[in-house]
């Protein structure tokens, strides 16, 4: 049977695959069908007919990948649950200690060696930090389609960290990004489904933040993190572009259209994007590495994102690594998919930029775009790595095995296992590879199922259990069940955005008070 | 082809229905065919197959019921949000008027002859007044399967009207009321999924409440009001057992098997249910009536209930009309199912029930059992009406049409159809017959959308928003999502209802402080 993905091979095969890779594309299409049943009875009714499709693409990965033997301790149930409730009354994280003088070997000057298996503490604690920041994009976007503010972020600049719990990071939010597309891309956008919106063209995608003084001493340096919000739908439109590369940078980089257009895109009549999301990110961190380089402060810039977010995030890394020439650039991202060619790998390198990738073993994203073909070459990276056509990972791989938590169900959880709430779980986890889930591990576990099931049922948490009080609906003094008004605080305003872009004096009014 | 309701049909027709009525009921099926298609296509995918049986069953009532005429006025759907947004600051009900000197006739006392069509104001009050009592014990009840106390009422008695704000209807809660069930009844009791629960074996079914003495005045009496719980899911179970009839009370009247299993089991082995539900309420009544006569105060009981709890109320009626036999009773009801046989019907007229059955006209569930069968039978009641098996309705109808409202959408809407506040909305806006809906209907129009998808988009209420934060987690000191305790008062105890029910000398804690 001729599936998606292999139909989008086949230009590839016929013009540029030596006659044995030919042959083994196909061996592996036999391996494939015996699996697929399996897979696709396991997923949820629910699903479109593209996530079936994708699921009969993916199926030969997860063979490979999915082993019968459990490497899982044999944990007794009830001992969970006692540990569990022994953890309720413990802090969510650890003490922080003073990382000055080790943060650029924990930001990849060294790529990391020695510090991932076994996993350097602190390291742990600074992923966490700013898969937390990525998560930020999630819980705080509207996605309610009753609501004319969908796509926007729920709270203003000033209120984001606040209300989401996080300002204990020591980080300041400076600016919001909005992004548009001017490829068709079904289904990325998200939009009201009200006559009146606040915007019909954009997408809040992310946030420009700054460490203030007390973490900045506590981490060695002002730094800039730049947030991209991902999808969790990314499945569902991603097979639509996943052909087309675009030239991108200065030299034989090429990069998936999809990601580039929301990534560059503008629009004249736009509201949010006279200016595209590139350009946004640029002015700001413009702003902000020229501030505080003034001050005589060393400054970094953490790029962070989860899925299409981190996607967004290596396109950045590579402008603002050209552009900061003299800035240290890193990106830390969580299930991100492949993004560009060996051209873009190579160049990224070129630039400085230090990527720590983080990959779930069962989520099937980061396996996109390519898939068994890629994962296939991989082997043969000697013959073809100098072709640009092929779709190559960047920086240093950091893996996790959701088999290896005993609060997590088994089996093929699709989306489950793609969630960043998972990743931030297993790497609060994780010890090293060959040692068991971290007895100490003081992350809330109850997160994991903030929007999926994949918590065992003894722990007793609800499945998707992140939702607004009656949706948002509120009674007013008569009694009457109404949406109320957001505060003009937290509608998106352009106008202010504006003003922030044209005055080139002064990065933010959070830190110009 | 045969269905399920046809099968169970087929030994009365072979036995009892005369030639004439057989050839009757072979005409419908094949009208019933062409009609099938178009409602299982209309119903939602997840429906179980029960519901698709039950479905084919429903077509041809439905075929006749439906006509292709909308009764509606054109209301342009600007002028409807603008009609929407000028009530919003507008009280939710009218003020409310003694009706001391009417109080029998709106029981029924007349049989409500005059009073419907147009309807009279302050019917339309007291309907709404019951309704609101029997909605209460679906907004409190507990149907959460990941908490220990699903199956119960999720506030205690102190507490329920104060929280789903109905205090101002003046009447206090003084019994909880619990069920089991003796029979094989699927999917009829809740059960939380953990292994240590308040029971396994009873639901809360319901509660009985007073007026209070400022409401006593205003209504000419003092009015103790019992209330069933129902279950929109009644069309799941209810086929399983919708033929056996079981001898009833006095007389030839016969029952559903499964009503009166809910309504008449105990255990003596369960916490809640010692005593069956008709024990409980029956006790806590010669408490009441026999407390207020002995201060020389007139006595009325209200028996209300929605769906199931409709037809509970039924039994329940006949019980207390026997055995109260000065006191007035009479039942409002909503979307109740058939309880019984002509004879029940009979001996509750006998016995001076007098009941108001609410129907919607597009809710199938009133049709049950029997459907299309005694439908049909209805015309040949003369010849029919002597045997026991039919089911037959009993009391006053009074049909509700969706058709009229102009906030609902168009269409089969199988679950909207029955849902109780979507007949609170109709009773709200229902004038006459002849007269589109009232244009000073107060009632708030977004809560028919609480547990439905039935308003019409442009009023911009999201669907099924009757929902909990964090479907009840909250944050601890630690930041940790936890599912807090409930509050002792409001968790079940069995030694408090037994204390009220050993209690002969004084009704409750709440009309005696």
């Amino acid at each position: 049977m001729q599936n998606v993905s292999m139909k989008a091979l086949q230009p590839f095969i016929n013009h540029h695959v030596p006659i044995t890779t030919r042959g083994a594309t196909h061996r592996l299409t036999s391996v494939r069908s015996s699996y697929r049943d399996f897979f696709l009875e396991a997923m949820p009714s629910k699903t479109s007919n593209a996530a079936n499709r994708l699921a009969e693409s993916f199926s030969q990965m997860l063979s490979q990948q999915i082993e019968s033997i459990h490497l899982q301790r044999s944990i007794n149930e009830s001992n969970m649950m006692s540990m569990l409730e022994n953890k309720s009354n413990v802090p969510i994280s650890s003490p922080k200690e003073n990382i000055s003088e080790k943060w650029r070997e924990i930001h990849g000057s060294n790529n990391w060696d020695g510090l991932l298996d076994p996993l350097h503490p602190w390291l742990r604690q600074e992923i966490v930090k700013y898969g937390e920041f990525a998560q930020a994009t999630y819980d705080a976007y509207d996605l309610d389609p009753y609501s004319e503010y969908c796509g926007s972020c729920r709270y203003s600049r000033d209120r984001l960290f606040d209300t989401l719990g996080l300002t204990g990071h020591g980080y300041n939010v400076t600016k919001y990004i909005y992004a548009t597309s001017s490829i068709e891309l079904p289904r990325w956008l998200e939009r009201s489904q009200l006559a009146e919106t606040w915007s019909k063209h954009s997408n809040w995608m992310g946030y420009v933040a700054v460490s203030d003084d007390n973490e900045s001493k506590r981490i060695g340096r002002r730094d800039i993190v730049i947030v991209w919000r991902g999808t969790v739908s990314i499945s569902e439109w991603y097979e639509d572009f996943q052909n087309d590369l675009e030239g991108f940078g200065y030299g034989n980089a090429k990069v998936v259209q999809g990601f580039l257009s929301i990534y560059a895109s503008k629009c004249d009549t736009s509201r949010y994007n006279k200016t595209s999301a590139s350009e946004q990110v640029m002015e700001e961190l413009s702003k902000l590495v020229n501030f505080y380089q003034k001050r005589g402060e060393e400054v970094s810039l953490t790029i962070t994102g989860h899925s299409l977010g981190g996607a967004l995030a290596l396109l950045n890394a590579y402008e603002a690594a050209a552009t900061f020439t003299d800035v240290h650039v890193s990106v830390i991202s969580f299930a991100s998919p492949r993004v560009g060619n060996s051209g873009f790998r190579d160049e990224l390198q070129e630039l400085g930029v230090k990527t720590l990738r983080l990959v779930v073993k069962q989520d099937v994203i980061p396996c996109m775009p390519g898939m068994v073909f890629s994962e296939y070459l991989q082997n043969f990276d000697d013959i073809t790595g100098g072709l640009e056509w092929v779709y190559t990972h960047v920086g240093v791989e950091f893996k996790l095995d959701a088999r290896v938590s005993p609060y997590l169900k088994k089996g093929l959880q699709f989306q489950g296992h793609h969630m960043l709430e998972t990743y931030l779980h297993l790497v609060d986890g994780f010890e090293s590879s060959e040692t068991p889930f971290r007895d100490d591990a003081k992350r809330d576990i109850a997160l994991v199922n903030k929007e999926t099931d994949l918590l065992v049922s003894e722990l007793k948490i609800p499945p998707r259990w992140y939702q607004v009080a009656n949706k948002g609906l509120v009674q007013n003094g008569h009694g009457r069940w109404v949406k109320p008004k957001r505060d003009q605080d937290d509608i998106p305003d352009p106008t202010l955005e504006e003003q922030s872009n044209q005055d080139q004096n002064k990065p933010s009014s959070v830190l110009c008070p």
